[in-house]
C-alpha cells in the first residue's frame, strides 16, 4: 500500500465525534440524552427561505457564477447595509458555508510554514484547516475567570514573529460565547497595523449578541486592507445544511486571489442561494432573526442561572453565540466525565451530553477541567438538563472517591 | 498593505474567463454568440431530481452527516451496483461536487512538494488545486494525431521520480473526449502497483461514452488499495449547480483521512442530496441518463462530421464526454483567433466562441494551435456554428495575410 504518512493523517478526529457512539448506545438502552454538545440550532428554518428554494424557477440546474449569483451578492450587500456596513459587489463573494470562506482567507493570506494567532479556546476546525494547509496556529491563551476576554495587548504582541501573517478569532465566539469589546478589537487593530497582519474575523453569531453591540471587523475603516470577514448564514437563519456563507474584504488584490479560488471550485450550491435571496427580500427578515436572538437570549439566562445553582461551578455569563464554557465541580478530566454520563449514569431514564473542553485548546494540558455547553434546547429542557447534570456530578464525584479510596 | 506574494497570487486566471467580457461586448452589439467554449449541459435537469428538492420534508435545515446523508450514500451505492461495481457504505463519501472529491484525493495522498502525473491536455482546475496545495503536476504529453491516447508505458514510467505520489486523469476526458481503453488503463495499473502510486480517476463523464465501455478505475480489483474514484453528478444528471459528487476508495486508511476532511468542512449541501436520492430511486433514471447520452452522441457525430468539411482541420473522433480538441487551419495562436471572432467578425449577425487550447496544457508553448469545443448545443445550432466558424476562419486567414503583407 502506498505511504499515507501525510499531513491529513496527522489530523485529530473530533473528540465529540468519538463520543457520539456512546450516546447512540445510551439511546439504544432507552435513555433520553439531552444534547448540549452540538452547535446545531433547533429552531425551524424560516418559511420564506424554504419557499424560496421550493419555488425557484430552475430548468437547467447550471453552474452558478463563481463569485455567487448576482442576486445573492445583492442580498448580502443589503443585509450588511442594514447593519451600517456598505460593501460594493466587488468586496463580497458567496462561499460554501463559513468553512470555505475561512479556508479562502487562510489560503490567500498564509503560506505553508507561516503562523496565525488565535485566542484559545477556539473552534476545533480552525486547527484542522491549518494543518491541511501547513500553517501553525499560535494560541493566545484566555481564561475562564476573565470570561475569555483577551489578555493585555503586550502579551499578544509578544507572540508575533516574522512568520506571523494573521490574527484570527470568532466574535462572538465559539466555544466561549465571549463578545469582544470595541476596545479589545481596537487593540488587535493596532497590532495588525503595526505588524502588517491580516485580521480574519469569523462572525456567524454576530446577530446573537445579548450584551451590547457585536462589533464587526468591517467597522474599522483603518483596517480596510487588512480585514477579512468570514460569515455564514447557518446559525442566524437556522440553515446549517444550506452551506452558504460569504467572505468580504476591501482589499482588492486579496479579493483577486479569492476570485481565483472561487473559480477553481466552480460555484457555491444554487438551491440555497435562492432560499437566501427570498428570505432577505422579505422585509420581515429582521424580525425573524431578532426572534431567534430573543430565544437564545432567554435560554442563555435560563442555563446560566441554573448553572449558578451548582455548588463550586466556574463560569462567566457569555455575551453572545449559544455556547458557554464551564468548569464543573469535581471534574478534572471532562472526557472521562462525558463517558461516565453516557455509559454509567441516568436519572429517571435521562442523561446529558456535553463537549469535553480539551478539544478547543491548542495548548497541551489545557481545558481538561472544562466543558462546552450549547443552549440549543428549549428553556424547560435546559432546566431539566441541569438537574440531570447536578445528579450526574454527584454520582461521578462519589464514584471517583470510591475509585480513589480503593486505589489508596 | 500586508504582503500578498503567496501561492494563490501565482494562480493563473482561466483564459476563457478573460475572454468572456469580449463575448458580452459582442452580444451588446447585437451579435448572437454560439458558445462552444463551456462545459455546461443545456439539457433540463430531470424532473424527479427537482421534485425531490421541492418536496423534501425539512423543518430544521440542519447540518447533514459529514460523510453524506445515509440515503445519499445508499443511492450512490445502488448507482454503482447497477454498473457492476459493489461498494460498501464505508467506501464512499458524498462531496461538494467532483471538485471537492478531487481536492480530498490530492490532500490525502500528496504532500507539498510531491508530484502527480497527468496526461495533458487536462482540465485546467487540476493545476489550480495543485498550486494551492503546493504540488507539482508532471504532464504526460499526448497528441491530437493519436486522438490523445496515452504514449507507450515506458515513456510514462520515465516521468516517475521518488517524489511521484499519484497518477491522475479524467476518463472519458475533459478537454479531449478520449476514453481510455482497458489496455491503456492496465498499463497505468501496472505502473501504479510497481511504483506504489495512487491512481485518481475523475469520471464525471463515464455515462457519456459513445465507443465501447467507459472503464472505471474501480473495475481493477488488484488496485483496491491504490484506486480513488472522483465522481460528480453534474454532467450526467445536468445538475452542475447541485454541487454534489462523491469520492470512493477501498483503502480504509485513506478513507479515514478523507473522513477527517469531511468533518472539518462539516457537510455537503442538503437540498441537492434530496434531489439526487429522489432521482436515483426512480427506476426510470437509467433511461433518463441514456437519453442524455444519446443526445450528446448525436451531437458529437454532427459536430465531428461538420468539422471534417473544413479543409485542413485536424481532429480525431472523441470517444466520450462532450468535448473535442481541434487544430483549425491557419490558426497558430488560438487565443488571438477567439478574440478576432468576438471582436471583429460576424456572419449575418452571428459568431462562435471556442476555448483556446493552451490553457489545457502544462507544457509551455503547447496547445496554441488548438481549441476545445463543447457540443452542448442542439444539432442544428452546431451545424450553423461550424458554418459561421468556416467563414470566420476564412476572414481570419485573409486578415493575417494582410497584416503579414503590410509588415513585410
Amino acid at each position: 500500500m502506498p505511504d499515507l504518512s501525510n499531513r491529513c493523517a496527522t489530523l485529530k478526529g473530533s473528540p465529540i465525534r468519538r463520543l457520539v457512539p456512546l450516546a447512540t448506545a445510551a439511546k439504544k438502552r432507552g435513555i433520553h440524552v439531552y444534547h448540549l454538545n452540538i452547535g446545531q440550532p433547533d429552531i425551524p428554518t424560516p418559511k420564506a427561505f424554504m419557499d424560496g428554494v421550493r419555488t425557484a424557477a430552475i430548468d437547467v440546474l447550471s453552474y452558478s457564477p463563481s463569485p455567487g449569483i448576482a442576486d445573492t451578492i445583492e442580498a448580502f450587500r443589503g443585509f450588511y447595509a442594514d447593519m451600517g456596513i456598505e460593501l460594493s459587489s466587488d468586496e463580497l463573494r458567496v462561499t460554501i458555508g463559513g468553512s470555505e470562506a475561512f479556508v479562502f482567507a487562510l489560503q490567500t493570506t498564509c503560506d505553508a510554514g507561516t503562523e496565525i494567532l488565535v485566542p484559545e479556546p477556539f473552534y476545533p476546525n480552525y486547527m484542522g484547516h491549518a494543518i491541511v494547509n501547513g500553517l501553525r496556529i499560535v494560541p493566545i491563551t484566555t481564561r475562564i475567570e476573565d470570561g475569555f476576554h483577551l489578555p493585555p495587548k503586550e502579551e499578544i504582541e509578544g507572540l508575533i514573529t516574522d512568520r506571523t501573517r494573521a490574527i484570527l478569532f470568532s466574535n462572538p465566539a465559539n466555544p466561549t460565547g465571549v463578545g469582544y469589546t470595541r476596545e479589545e478589537l481596537e487593540g488587535l487593530v493596532e497590532l495588525a497595523l503595526k505588524h502588517d497582519l491580516y485580521v480574519v474575523s469569523d462572525e456567524p453569531y454576530r446577530e446573537l449578541m445579548y450584551e451590547g453591540h457585536a462589533v464587526s471587523i468591517l467597522e474599522f475603516p483603518e483596517l480596510a486592507q487588512h480585514a477579512i470577514l468570514v460569515d455564514s448564514i447557518s446559525k442566524r437563519m437556522s440553515a446549517c445544511g444550506a452551506r452558504i456563507g460569504c467572505v468580504a474584504t476591501r482589499n482588492a488584490e486579496l479579493m483577486a486571489s479569492i476570485d481565483k479560488l472561487c473559480q477553481i471550485r466552480l460555484s457555491a450550491p444554487s438551491f440555497a442561494q435562492y432560499g437566501l435571496v427570498a428570505f432577505l427580500r422579505d422585509p420581515g427578515y429582521r424580525d425573524v432573526i431578532a426572534s431567534m436572538k430573543d430565544k437564545f437570549h432567554a435560554r442563555r439566562d435560563v442555563l446560566f442561572d441554573a448553572l449558578q445553582s451548582l455548588p463550586g461551578v466556574v463560569c462567566r455569563k457569555p455575551e453572545g453565540a449559544f455556547y458557554i464554557m464551564v468548569r464543573l465541580p469535581g471534574v478534572d478530566d471532562s472526557e472521562d466525565f462525558v463517558k461516565f454520563m453516557l455509559n454509567e449514569f441516568e436519572l429517571d431514564g435521562e442523561t446529558v451530553m456535553v463537549a469535553p473542553g480539551a478539544g478547543f485548546y491548542a495548548t497541551a494540558g489545557k481545558g481538561h477541567d472544562e466543558v462546552r455547553m450549547a443552549y440549543v434546547l428549549e428553556e424547560e429542557k435546559l432546566r431539566r438538563a441541569v438537574e440531570v447534570l447536578r445528579a450526574g456530578l454527584e454520582a461521578y464525584v462519589a464514584q471517583c472517591e470510591r475509585v480513589s479510596a480503593a486505589a489508596g
